[in-house]
């Protein structure tokens, strides 16, 4: 990404990744290298201000350290990345906060924002496992379940910035209740939380999803019986999902995708089985785990900078893309 | 789309539909206007090599009358727009049939072969229901039920040209079987053929599914409840495909369709009962009825015509984007 001589090999840009527990922070160079990191906790349990404090707090730290030219933030939730705010976030506690503008004037560089999960699939697209696939689902599951619909490169925004909402598929109409307000939601079934809460619920033992499965693969009654749940479920939704997008690969990530082997295999079985006229898709591990989001928004700063540069050099073309951050139109509606 | 004094204006294009039973003909102006038409039986029941001969001998009628300067064909079921291949389509008895290739080779014009649906939401996209709305899904609901995503214009292909198949997702697990070899499809509650079916069946009488929700209207009991599971099972398709796609606009066409308020209020109600925090898109009935498929030929064939000409003014500069049957790029595909 850097042009020999320019001097660009030098400068870095900062990437948040602005999660329900803890705020993930990378800096990283023009070649997408990660030269440093930092974790802070969100605080979201003390109110939507502290979250912003706790974020600008983060971002300051590292710029004064490491003087980013620019600056991606990825956030949760529902997010208007072409006007730079998070329009709802409930583990956040964030409605309408215009999070783009606060932290560019806080650090006095450009800053794009972006939606978690479609951050996450843009840097598993460019680094990660969904390298050379021109179509296809990121699908991290972890305490919820979303999907970024990557498609020649391009995250699908929906409408109205809503779309790949696989979590929100309803798979058991009589199911439980989903924070949502819906029942039998995918994720009240399969995200790792889900798992390890209904592990809990019968049997009383506290477990994560992971050992959740490991104790499945060992005959233990209670977690067969929710794991094979859980893949039933999962096996539905990305039915359905391959039914109308017909992707070609399904890159699982989060803490589910942990178990491994225990997932993978029934998986497939059971994808397999509810397709019929419909092509397989690979259904693979996510490559780049936790650190998908924060590269994510890395790759948004970078292409913000570049394109930001590109348009200042004098006798430059107009860009003929969007840039996150300018109010233009979001990266992924571009023509 | 015609430039004054460039000799263009006199010009057509040639656009064919073929379904299950009949061919739509139309001969298309260049500045979109329909000048003629004409029909054709598929003529199925004799085999595949049947349909390719009515095919061609409609085609032959209409260029000898019509002189066009390219021609659109759009087909059902599997196609490879890019190569020209229709790799499968259960109506016609065809598999790998290169369509394309040989109605270029019969009428000596530039051939581009588009799906019947895609073609038609490209049609309703420019010159219907779609206009001024850049996500939305147009779903024709007849002997089956498929949806056509467009997004920015563009129609998604997936990743093996099977995109959109909205009809077989699984509604009722514990369902009716379904064509495809699945149980409880959307399509075997809720498509045209399947409220007409439902009702002979618990009545005995034959009539078409518009006048099936006209009972209903009627307090007929028996229409009542195959009205309603059709409305019930489409408002759970379209629930799905809202909360992964999240588009602006829901365009239903097909026979379902003219049953007008009778369909159109229930669903818009029993789609908003579905959805939590999505945001519920418009549901409007299709502008351009039965002739879709074939005016979204025509406006293949246009596009492929003028991109040719554009590629052969001297001096012009080269095309940015794919031409449907020159094995390029397939169209919903192009960046």
């Amino acid at each position: 990404m850097t042009t020999p001589g320019d001097g660009s090999a030098d400068q870095v840009v900062l990437a948040l990744d602005v999660g329900g527990t803890h705020i993930k922070a990378a800096v990283m160079a023009t070649d997408g290298t990660v030269v440093d990191t930092a974790d802070a906790a969100t605080g979201a349990e003390r109110g939507p201000d502290a979250v912003v404090e706790n974020i600008l707090a983060l971002a300051a730290t590292l710029t004064e350290r490491h003087r980013p030219v620019a600056a991606g933030v990825a956030v949760p939730g529902v997010v208007d990345e072409g006007a730079g705010i998070c329009t709802f976030a409930a583990n956040l506690g964030w409605r309408e906060v215009p999070i783009q503008r606060w932290v560019e004037e806080e650090l006095a560089i450009p800053v794009a924002l972006g939606h978690d999960v479609r951050a996450g699939g843009l840097a598993e697209a460019r680094l990660g496992a969904g390298r050379g696939c021109r179509s296809f689902l990121f699908v991290p599951v972890g305490t919820g379940i979303a999907a970024a619909i990557v498609l020649d490169g391009r995250t699908l925004l929906g409408g109205h910035g809503g779309a790949g909402e696989l979590g929100h598929l309803v798979v058991r109409s009589d199911g439980e209740p989903c924070g949502c307000g819906n029942l039998g939601c995918l994720e009240t079934l399969a995200s790792a939380s889900a798992v390890a809460r209904r592990y809990h619920r019968a049997t009383g033992e506290r477990v994560t999803a992971e050992e959740v499965a490991r104790r499945a693969e060992a005959d233990d009654q209670a977690a067969m019986g929710v794991w094979h749940d859980a893949v039933d479920a999962l096996a539905d939704g990305l039915a359905a999902t391959v039914t109308l997008l017909d992707p070609r690969r399904v890159v699982l990530g989060g803490g589910l995708a942990r178990a491994g082997r225990s997932l993978f295999g029934p998986l497939r079985t059971a994808l397999a089985a509810r397709l019929t006229f419909q092509t397989l898709p690979e259904v693979v591990p996510a490559a780049l785990g936790h650190r998908a989001g924060s590269l994510g928004a890395g790759l948004l700063a970078l292409d913000l900078w570049q394109a930001r540069r590109g348009a200042r050099r004098p006798g430059a073309a107009p860009q003929l893309y969007a840039v996150p951050g300018q109010g233009l139109r979001p990266r992924g509606e571009e023509r």
